[in-house]
């Protein structure tokens, strides 16, 4: 691997947080209008999903030209050295519509598609989440503190999150009813934020399917920097499945595999 | 009714919700080990609830002595002069539990039993809508907005909040699942904090059942002040039915209490 300090990615990473939140934030809860993203008209989510991608690629394009770009909203921008940012401007548009605080900057470095520094980034609330290198913190106010999964094992003592119950599919319906009839307890409708939490010790399992490389890169640092497993249903690195594993131990994830085999 | 400046009992409200986010903030995301609510062990979520609702309480007890207290945490004060105070310190106690920022302090001032004066504080994110007089606010961060309902109408342009889709019961079940199959998206896990957001525009309509009073009496001044309809579910006042529907107009409110007929 061409060698690269993470430490100072992470601050361009910041950089790109910031200049995307800048953007994103006077359209969030800006007017009763905000919910007309089906209808023709003006539609604020995805002028501001643009805009800030739109921003953040110019800062890459002009301080790291020779790296890729992977966003959302425009097309793939090839990579001429291994390196490439994924970026997702607005993860959970369906929160942000409905004016919930957990809608996400996603933002992520990868190294020949594998991800090597994750940021997710909750600009109402200020809250910041990045991880690499095996660690990862949580930015608020100004202070910085480490992050650490709840390091529960077993089905039965664990808080499950999931974006929304009804988006499964067939077999994964019945593979993730069976995992919500034996948890503690579930929450839904977090989309990226939920793996936040799961570093942050507060959620201690997430599963998904349906999701694209764009929602999926960022998420990887920050749980296993948190001490957390992010595999797909199979217990690889096959994201391109677009279904996702999160656990805050070793024994749950084999636990939550074993429910979920279909 | 016995007049009271509406303005000097928010104030008041205002300092009861800055004394029990002041005690709750410490416990929120405290450690890893904040999701053992279940167990013998200390408790943090329970320790949080009630040191916050004594914090009001003590408040209250000193300052409005005539006045009533209907918490969730300690034995009903009697009221001696018809106004009341009726507070849930942690409404949400599973989101605070997984660390979402979507938990809420509610506090309200009843007359005769009626809610007259509504707050909803989120601590963490430094927002508190509040409600009375027929007008809602929204502080943050030392700005202040007046909040106004979407005023969306039909349930196919409409976005549903509920607590969580599985807390139905039986035709409860049945009703819920017709009015979600109709509208154009729905939402999960925001206990009070969806009825602030309808206030604020970006949610449309919730529903939910198995409130008790001190879930509901702070919403109601909330979303009236708004604009917005919030009744049981046979459009009435009676509470005790644990039963609401809350609306952004006077048409999406008929539409669903139609598809809530019991």
């Amino acid at each position: 691997m061409q060698r690269r300090d993470l430490q100072t990615e992470l601050a361009f990473a910041h950089r790109l947080a910031d200049a995307a939140g800048a953007v994103i934030l006077p359209y969030f809860r800006h007017a009763p209008d905000v919910e007309n993203k089906a209808s023709a008209e003006f539609d604020p989510v995805t002028a501001a999903d643009r805009a800030a991608e739109q921003a953040m690629r110019d800062l890459i394009l002009a301080e790291r030209p020779q790296d890729g770009v992977l966003g959302e909203e425009f097309p793939l921008h090839e990579s001429r050295n291994g390196w490439s940012w994924t970026l997702d401007p607005i993860d959970g548009t369906r929160g942000f519509i409905a004016g919930t605080p957990t809608w996400c900057v996603l933002i992520a470095l990868t190294y020949e598609s594998r991800p090597v520094l994750g940021v997710i980034d909750q600009p109402h609330t200020g809250e910041r989440f990045s991880g690499h290198d095996a660690r990862a913190h949580l930015e608020l106010h100004g202070s910085q503190r480490d992050l650490a999964v709840s390091g529960t094992r077993s089905i039965s003592d664990a808080i499950l999150a999931t974006t929304d119950p009804y988006l499964f599919e067939g077999r994964e319906a019945e593979a993730f009813s069976a995992l919500r009839r034996g948890v503690r307890l579930t929450r839904f409708g977090m989309d990226a934020y939920a793996y936040a939490l799961l570093a942050a010790g507060g959620i201690d399992l997430v599963v998904e399917s349906g999701l694209g490389p764009h929602d999926i890169h960022a998420l990887v640092p920050v749980v296993r920097g948190a001490g957390g497993i992010i595999t797909d249903w199979q217990g690889g690195d096959d994201f391109a499945t677009g279904r996702l594993v999160a656990a805050a131990s070793r024994e749950l994830h084999a636990a939550a595999l074993g429910k979920l085999a279909l």
